[in-house]
This record gives structure tokens, sequence and C-alpha cells, in this order.
């Protein structure tokens, strides 16, 4: 575990590259570390000036003469890595490097983060960047950002991109967000994006965690960490580069290369993050997260003065995940008496215009609703705060009474309560008092349902994470897998034959129907009476991974000379395109059931992802398939087979009985199972695997060794 | 067609129920009337009072002794009826009910609608409401609304709910946002939605429409006027109810059904309209739409100091269906100089830091996109407008410079620029001057792309409209349909024959495979016989619509045998469930093929609704059908086939040759044909239709007489 303590609470901070040219970047942070408050010595280095910001300035770090904790460097990018190597010899613990132009724009730039991290690793230094925008930290008020002074509180950001963290900060400051720590992590060739979240994990004042995040580093570690950490905190996450022009401005912008999003959707949702997709709408949520109780649920009431509002928001909720549900009668009972006659109490609730004039209504049916076990939260929708203008200007005293009783029930009962209302950002003091008391007052519908949904969402994640269990698997025979595969690799072969992908399996307790290797016809045909059913036969042969392109597989075979002329001809064509054939495979045809499929791949940035689908169409024309990262919770297996469109197809349509979920979730965890045993396992299929009313087949296994190439995909080539 | 012109420029107008009580409805009404500048008679109606707002009151309406051309209805429920009888007998164009509590609250009000209606229909007059918040109408300086005074402009609004006239006309405000007309249609019970659009199409004031709508009414008409009113105008649309918490708020608000949103969407689209979700968001829209120059197509450049700005703008774009295309060679030559050395000129296009500095560099920049024939709009994304903040002060010159120069660029190049920046909301100087010329500067990066989007959106749809072809089938045997209904009525029976559906789609042209009714074994082995090839064998009786569920269904009949013994198996099954047998349908066995559904449902809402899907797991789990309201142009027909998500099915994958998507589109046509000649067809069920590289069969084949139910659903029961 790092220890980014003393990146974020240096006793001394130097920075090399120090300049009084206004509108720069090395002025803009000197300015800000200077002026920000920052209690600790100030080194400004700088070759050519004597004195900068009236203080006096070092010609090199190394004539300081003292030791330095933390080193800012803006210099060009070929004086950036002596600049590293004095920073640690003047006993820095951390540098944080403005300088941009690096590894994000070719190889020239590789060689020198490089270089610099070479120099770094010789004290272990933590390196954060190069091209980034700085850090911020509220502890130390240290702010080497370069934009005005921030406030202090419990939202921390990390962020790739250095330009965002400049509009995230100005969000900040309109709406007034404090701070606890702003990482502009850059490049992140040193501090990895993981080890940023921990840190943040683990800080007493970060409350809240923003991540704007264009490359995902070691995913997998990502994942890990970020596990953790929602069992406490929130991490809301805007993801960008998810389209292809996305991904192509997020790579020209920190080198760094957006991944697969479905695989980056799966990965978040197993890591409890909340992933959005606008700067402003993260500070929504962020607000929201930090000033309101955490609900139990998801079940919320809309109330407003405005039928139509409530139609639009109860649009919202539902299209957001939220429960719209019927108030009980109990509660109706208490609501219809604020209600013009005949309009149902049921929810949505419309109060009516009579609430614009006596607002005091608003508060009777906020109060029943949050007295109501059935209701996780509460949305108000409409124009509150505007009907003094609406309405009359006498209703803004009962307009400013109504928010304190809000503000009331909301601590009271300690759920949380939105207010949306079309004066939102208007100088209205009774919308003041909600603000001032942690209500969010959003101008938009669909934020606030937003807000409230992630709120929500949080909620039920944390609680998922707290009692998450990882899956795993014992395996029956140790040993059986790795002389599996060392054979294989003595051989120098890529792939394994089919025999001893269905060995290696079955070393895992996979459940796999009967099958035999028929070296000869004669042998066929013995295990063809033996079995007493009819057949399929299967081509084995290192050299042969698409056993159908070559005329290598027969189905349905129901007699003993079918199955004899078949061997012959699945040998002859198998003889064709190889020397090497270790037999054919007689196995019975498999029963009826839904064709799955069942896979493993070693994803680039997030290590082993296991993979489920339905067969056929599924995946080819809907490409309906669900993953998980590595090693999945076993809510994660339960979830990746549910969230198929095709799901019906396993708990039965038209009469068909259900089919056995459980076996294919025991399957999925074996191969979690054996990708994390056997390192060196790049890829699985199992395809088709048919799911019977009870049980499974997995009718074809194909385990390779070599690069990643996608699920379903070409096969790769052997290494030769 | 109406001339609503009476009721938005009356010569005077009369408020029935008038009243001084601060911030009662009427009151509201009665002062934006009297203090809007309306230029006409204004007669104030209450019994009580002698005078109101310092001007003489009348006890009625009939002592005002002068025809009144509008009158606005305020007073309660049971009195509305009478005071429309007094406005008819004084003249009255149209009334505008205030009033609610009537039809939306149940059979009591509806009966009072009815009186309403029965009054006004003895001069024609119009009624607008009742449960409505009233008009406006900028040619007449006529507010009905109580509210302030608003602003004149081009964008004209159609709402059902009241109160969300009340955020819009605030939102307008806060905005600068001009009306021509705003309209509360309420309860709509005289004018209806589609006269509303209409007018509205037709009033040269009106630039942009937007409509606020809960149910839906006459849907049918209300496609056919928007397809004409969208060839010139934008139509915006939020439409509440999609969900069933949204659609009760809605059915408890205005007393009107959400209706099959599948079927709204897809209304919508055929009527060129563009459907939003937020009320702000309408807003943001239908200022692009007043003020950006029409794009001709989809293709937009993204541009920031940025590189984490681009990629998410790049993100929503692409979700937007906007594409942002690799900019051609030549101008990424021609900015190249701009950027910083190595960062790519692609598209998006990030000008770094330097362009803080200097902003002029955005100006060469947007200019050299403008230029280029690739690109049809430009997106800037960031914190322009901020940079004095973020970067130095003396920069805010340099801001304001720009954004002249931008100005200037989009009046030369005619192509729409919409800039997001953190800073959007701010007063300051350079965004001004962007807004002040029309270009939207707006504080959401996903915002600010659907303002984008939603431009070009109409761009695309208006001149869809204008080319516009209607699908038309022209009957072989003109009145053959007619004929066979006739038969089918005459005997009382609510369903076709499956051989009478036959000959009616023959009648139309539907290439049908043969088929010959069998009333005995022996004629069906003949059938068999002459047919010479497997066959199917299907029960043919009034009585039994579902023929598989009585054993009325033999398939893969190859020899006379068992054809034979399928004719007596099917009849003597059939003989236990009725009397009325007409015979044994044997036809051929249909080649393979894609299975498809086609259909037809008269629809609640929108009257006939064709509908095309991929048969089996397409329609019963995935629900991936595809819907058009009749008559369907040629475009919406092509549409219809190529959304379904398994489309790809009928072009051809896995080397599987392309079906005859043709004949898809031409059984639609004559499905659609089929309804508009014969309005007693209620349902139409070709289930399924087998599509082949060339041709279709028609293996099923069901009409309806009876009501509605949904397409594969259960059948109705005949009407005994």
């Amino acid at each position: 575990m790092s220890d980014l303590n003393k990146v974020f609470n240096p006793g001394s901070v130097a920075v090399i590259g120090a300049s009084e040219t206004s509108g720069k970047a090395s002025e803009r942070r000197s300015r800000s570390l200077i002026e920000g408050g920052y209690r600790g010595e100030i080194y400004l280095i700088n070759p050519n000036r004597p004195q900068l910001f009236s203080r006096k300035a070092y010609p090199t770090i190394t004539e300081v003469g003292k030791e330095v904790d933390l080193v800012m460097v803006v210099v060009s990018p070929k004086l950036v890595a002596s600049a590293v190597a004095d920073s640690v010899k003047m006993g820095a613990k951390g540098v944080v490097i403005i300088t941009a132009g690096l590894g994000e724009t070719g190889e020239e730039g590789k060689k020198v983060e490089a270089e610099i991290l070479k120099e770094a690793s010789r004290t272990g230094a933590y390196v954060i960047g190069p091209n980034c925008s700085g850090i911020f930290s509220a502890s130390a008020d240290l702010n080497l950002l370069g934009v005005p002074p921030l406030k202090k509180g419990g939202l921390s950001v990390l962020a790739q991109s250095g330009n965002v963290i400049d509009s995230l900060t100005h969000y900040g400051q309109i709406r007034g967000i404090g701070f606890s720590k702003i990482i502009s992590a850059g490049n992140a060739i040193g501090v990895k994006l993981h080890e940023y979240i921990e840190f943040l994990g683990n800080d007493p004042d970060t409350h809240v965690i923003m991540t704007f995040l264009e490359g995902i580093q070691d995913g997998n570690n990502l994942v890990k960490v970020a596990r953790e950490v929602t069992k406490e905190k929130p991490i809301i996450s805007l993801k960008a580069g998810r389209t292809k022009a996305g991904a192509r401005a997020a790579a020209s912008h920190t080198g760094s290369l957006a991944g697969d999003d479905v695989i980056v959707e799966a990965a978040f949702k197993q890591a409890g993050i909340i992933r959005l997709s606008n700067v402003d709408e993260m500070f929504d949520v962020a607000e929201t997260l930090l000033n309101c109780p955490l609900p139990r649920g998801n079940r919320v009431a809309i109330l407003s003065e405005g039928g139509g509002d409530n139609s639009i928001a109860a649009d919202h909720a539902e299209r957001c995940e939220l429960e719209v549900p019927v108030l009980a009668e109990s509660s109706q009972e208490k609501i219809r008496p604020f209600l013009l006659a005949g309009m149902p109490a049921s929810n949505p609730i419309d109060y009516g215009g009579t609430a614009e004039e006596n607002p005091h209504m608003i508060t009777e049916c906020v109060n029943v609703c949050m007295q109501d076990d059935q209701v996780d939260g509460v949305l108000i929708t409409g124009f509150f705060g505007g009907f003094k203008d609406i309405i009359a200007a006498h209703v803004e005293d009962l307009e400013i009474q109504t928010s304190n009783e809000l503000v009331d029930l909301v601590k009271k009962h300690q759920k949380p309560l939105i207010v949306h209302t079309s004066f939102a950002n208007e100088p209205i003091e009774s919308l003041r008092i909600l603000k001032r008391n942690g209500i969010p007052v959003v101008a938009s519908s669909g934020r606030a349902v937003g807000c409230l949904s992630a709120l929500m969402k949080f909620a039920l994640k944390r609680r998922k994470m707290k009692e998450m269990k990882l899956s795993a698997i014992e395996v029956k025979e140790k040993n059986k897998a790795q002389q599996i595969l060392q054979k294989v690799k003595d051989d120098k072969r890529t792939n394994l034959l089919e025999t001893e992908a269905r060995d290696l399996l079955a070393a895992y307790g996979v459940p796999l129907p009967p099958a035999h290797l028929a070296t000869s016809r004669s042998e066929a045909a013995a295990i063809y009476e033996q079995l007493n059913c009819p057949v399929a036969a299967k081509i084995v042969s290192a050299d042969i991974i698409h056993k159908s392109d070559v005329g290598g597989v027969r189905l349905n075979l129901g007699t003993r000379n079918e199955v004899e002329a078949a061997f012959d001809d699945i040998w002859r064509k198998a003889s064709k395109v190889t020397q090497h054939i270790a037999g054919v495979l007689i196995s019975p045809m498999a029963a009826k059931g839904q064709e799955c499929i069942i896979g493993m791949v070693r994803e680039r940035m997030f290590g082993p992802v296991i993979m489920f689908g339905l067969g056929g169409i599924f995946v080819e024309v809907l490409e309906d398939v669900s993953f998980r990262v590595v090693p999945p919770a076993v809510h994660d297996i339960d979830g990746m087979v549910k969230e198929i469109r095709g799901y019906q197809l396993l708990t039965g349509i038209r009469g068909e009985k259900p089919k056995d979920v459980d076996v294919i979730k025991d399957i999925l965890a074996v191969v979690a199972q054996v990708a994390i045993d056997n390192p060196e396992i790049q890829q699985i299929d199992l395809n088709p695997v048919i799911v019977h009313k009870k049980g499974a087949s997995v009718v074809d296994a194909r385990i390779l060794l070599a690069e990643y190439r996608s699920i379903g995909g070409e096969a790769p080539k052997p290494a030769s």
C-alpha cells in the first residue's frame, strides 16, 4: 500500500521552472502555491531569475541546501528527467510533473517517461503526472493547480485530464462545494489510478470521490480497490471514450486507450462505481451524496402542484430504475384531505393549485410520505420558490416557512428530499434555506431524478458491497491442471487438445458428458456401441482449432456404419491439413436444451474477464453477452446471467421448463477460478454449452495459451 | 380547417367569473388581460361586484349589450355550461374554459363537458379547455395565462397541462426567449391538439412549435397535420407518460390516457416531431432552432482547449447520432500549425492550453472547420469565457475579440456553432456577445450536443418530409374485398375464414402459395398428389381461431397415407369443438427462410397501425417489433424494416443469402392499404410470413372484424 500522505501533506515544496510571466502554467501554479496559504517552506527554482514573487529564487534545486518533500516540475520535456534526478537527490518523496508533450505524443516522449521512472525508483519517490494539472490538498492548504483558492470540504477529485480540472474546480466554486483532495493524474506513469483511489478511500476528509477517467490502467486492481472503497464512500465517475470519436479524443489526449466500453461498464458495476456522463451532472450528484441522508431503498414519492411535472418526473424515475410505488391506503387517506376532490393520492401526488396559495400543504403531504415505510425518498417537482412571482407576493413568507418545515422533516425522518423547480437558479430565500440545509434544488427535472437515483443506487450498492462474497472454487485435483499445461508448453503448443481441455475442466469439477478418443475406426465403433446412443465425432489435433472448417465434425451418427464412415472421413480430411492427429473424439449427442456460450479472455486493461451469452443469434446478431472482471463476486455471477436480454429463455417461456441456471453459474465460477490459478491460459471458450432442465453439457471446450483475441473471433495463430 | 384566428385575435374579450382576490386564478388572469396591453374591449363579469380593477363590472355577460368575440370562463364547475350558453348567445367565437374538476375527475364532469359542447355547437364556437391555463397571443397582446408580461418572439407553445405553462413561461422569461402563441389545451374537448398544431403551422409569427403532451387525441390526424407542418417548422415535444407511473400521473391530471409509448415513439418519428424529455432542455433546443442556421447534415467538428472535454463531447455526439468525421487531410494541414507539435488535427481537435492564452487560435481552427465541406456544424467545448479568470485577466479582451470573430464566421458560412462552457451562466461579456448573436452558450456538454443534434435532426427530417411520398397500393379487384367482408358480416361472424383472408389479400396482389380446401379425405389426397410435395393441413372453421390449440394443424405430410390420416384426425378433433367446419386447407410446406410477422391493429389513439417483426423469440422474448401509423410513407416502411434489432438476419449473416426485403415492404404496404380501404377490419395477423431469397410465403393469415386486442395476444371473442 502506498503512503501518498507524504505527497499531500509535505513539509516543503519546490517548484522547478517557477515563473512570473502572467498566464503561463508555471506562473499560475507558483502563484496558487504561494497565495493558497501553504504553511511549509516554498522554494522557487529558476536559473535565470534571482527573485520571483518577491522571494529568493534558486538557480537549481540542489542549491536549496535542505531536504525538499515535494517537487513540482514545470520545465520543457528535455529537462524533466534531470529535474527529477535532482529532486530525488534532495530527498523528494514525490514529484508532480506538469510538463506535457511526453508519452502522449509518441516514442520519444515515452523514452523520457522511462528515464523519469528510473530516476524516481532510486528512492521510491512518487511520480504524479506527467502531462497533469497538479494537485490540491486542503489539509495542507496546498494548491498546485494554478486555480483560484478553493473551498475546503468533503469532495475529492481524481482526473486524468488537466483541463477538465479547470472546469471541475470552477463548477465546485460556483456551487459552493468544498474539496478535500484534487488530483490530476495526467499520464499516470508513476502512481496509478487505483493507488490514488485507495488513498482517497482512506482519507478521513474525503466523503465522496469523483473521478474523470479517459483510459483505464490496471483495471483489475482498480476494481479490487474500488470494491473496498465503495463499502463506505461513493465513487462517481465520468469515463470518456465510450464511442469511437470519444476514444479518438481520449487517446490523443492522455496517450491512453479507452478500452472496450462494454468491459468498462461491467467493471464499474462490479466495483460499485456510479457512472455519469456530464461534468455538471457529476456536481449535482456529488452535492446530493455529500448532503443527503442515505435512503434504504429506491422507492420514491413524487409531489407537485402540477400533474404535468409529476408525469415528467415519474417517467424519469422509472427510467432511472427508481420505483414510484402506489402509496399504502393509510397514507393515501392522510393525504386526500389536502387534495382537490377526486384527485388520486396514489403517487405521484398532485396537490394542485391550492398548494401554490398555501404551500404548507406541501409540508403536510411530504410528512405523510416520509412517515410511510414504503417510501425511501421524496421528490418535489414544479416551481416551488416561484409561487410568490406567479401567484401573489404574499406567498413568499409562506414558502419560506414551508422550506423551514421541509428541512425539519428531512432531519427528523432521515430520508432524502430533492426539489426540482424552474426557479432553482434564482436568488430566492425559500430556496436558499433548502440549499443551505443540504436539500438539493435542481433546475432540471431529469437531473433532479438523476441525483436521487444516484443516491439510491449508492445506498443499494454499498449494502451489496458490504455483503460481497468473492466467488471461489476448490480444485479437486490440485496439480492436474498444471501438469496438463506443462505438457502443452513442453510440446511448444499454444492450444490444448480438446481432451486436455476436458481433463483440465474435470479437475475443477465441471461435469462433462462422457467422451472417448478413438484412434482407429474399430475403436470408434466400439466406443459407439458402448455408449449405445447417437454420437458426435470430432477431430482432435493440436493443429486444428476450427474443426468444422476442415470437415472435422460429424453429428448425429446413429449406426455403427455411420460411425465408421465418419471416422474415416474425418481422418482423411484432417490428414490433408496436418500429420499430428491425436484421434477422433466420440461422444453422445447432447440432449436438447438452451445453447449458451461461456468464456474467458485476458483483456488488455482489466486482465481476465469472464463472459456469458446465449448461443447463435443472441451472440452473433444481438451481441447479447455479459462480462465480469475476475475475480467475480457471487452476486456478479448471478447478475451476469440475469442481465442478458434473452434471460427469459432460461427461466422458461411458452410452457418450456426452466433451465438449470445454477449449473451455468457453477461453470462461470470455475472458468474464473481457472483464470486465477493458471495465468498462462489466455482464453477459454466453452461453446456451445447446452443447458438442460437439470445439468448442462459442455459440448465443445477450447483453451488457448496464445495472445488475446475476442471471444468467438478468429483464433490466434500458434506461436512459431 | 379551423379558423382559430378569431380566438387569437379577438376584437373584444369577456371574463366570466372575474375577480380581484389576490392569488386566485381568475384574479391573475383578469389582471394579465388588463395589464397585458390588449387593445380591444374588455368586459369583466361578476354578479356580486359593480366594479373590478377600477372598471365597470357586469352582473352577466348578456348585460354587456354588445357582441363579444372571446370569453374566458372561470366559474365553478356547475356554472360552466350556462356561462358557455350565455357566451354563445352574445356571439362569442370562442370560449376559454379555465375551470377544472370536470372530465378529469369522473362521469359527473364528463356530463358537464358534453353540455358545454352542445351549447357551443349551436354557433360553432371554439371551446378551449376546460381544465386549462388559458392562452397568450402576441399579435393581439392578449395574455389570458395569468403570468407576468411575456416577450414577443417566434416560439409558440402547446401544452395540455396548465401548470407546466407556468414553468414554460418562466423558463422563456429567464432566457429572454419571445413567444408568438401559447396555448394551454387542458382537457381539449373542443379544439383538438392537431387543430392547434395546424393553426400554429400556418401562423407566420411562429417559427418553432413546442408541445407538452400528456395524452394523445386523434393521433392519426396529429401525424397527418404534423407531417405537413414539419416540412417547414420544427415541432419539439415532451410527451409524458412513457412509463407506468408517468402514465398514472398523466391520467389523473388531464383525464387522458398516455397510450402505448412504442406507438407514440413511432408516430412522432413519422410526423417529424423531435421528442425531448425535460422542460429546460426544450428551451435549450428551441433557442437553437430559433437562432441557428440550418445545417445540411449531421457531421460535427468538436474543438476544445482540453482533450478531456473533447472526449466527453464526442461520446455525447455519437450517442446523439451525430457523426464526428475525421477531417480531410487538407483541413488537418491548415489546422496543424495552431496545435502543439504531435497533436492530431483529425477531429475532435485539441488546440491545447495555448488557445487559453491566445483565443484567436479558436477562430482560426473554427474557420477551417466551417470551410470544410465535410463539416455541417461546429461545437466548442471547455471553458471559453473563463480564460480570463483561470489564465490571466488580460485574456478577457482577446476572448471578446474571438467572440466577435466567431459571430462573423457563423454569418459568413451559415453553419451552426454551439458553445459549451462551464462559465455559461455567468455574466461574461464574451459570452454575452455570442448569445446576443444567436450562438447558443450551454453549461452542460451533453445538453450542448443535444441542441446541435436536434438542429441537425430537424434539418434532415425536414428534407425527408418535403420528399415524403405516402405509400399507396392499387387494388387489383376493387370490389372483391368488400364482397368478402359483406359475406362475413351477413354470417354475423367477426373473423374471416383463412380461405377468405387469403382471397382478400390476393385481391390486393399479395403473392400467396397455392392452397386448396378439402372437404373429404379423398379430396385431401387428390390435392396432395396434384401439389406433389410435402404439405401442411389446417382446419378452416369460423369458430376456430387458434387452430393448433384444438389439434387443427399438421405439418410435413409427405405421403398420401399421412395426408389422409391427418385429414381424418383434424376433422375428428375439430368436430368436438364445432359443427361449422369449412374444410381442411392443404398447402405445400413453405421453403426455408426467415420467419417474420406482419400485422395491423386499430389502436385506441392512433387508429390503424402496422407492425413488423421477426418471428419467434424476437417477438416473444425481445419484443423486437416496429410500428407505423397508417398511412405510412414509403420511407416509413423502409425504416420499420431496418430499425428492428434483428435486421441483420434479413441482410444475411454467416454466409446466409440476403432475404427479399422488398417483398416484406410490399406486404406491409398492402396491409396498410387494406386498413385504409376497409375500416371494418380491426386486426390483421400474417404470422408467420416466411421470407425467402426471392419472394415470401404467407403461411397463415388471420383477419378479424372484432375489437382490438394486441397483436399476437388472445383472440377476441366472437360477438354473440
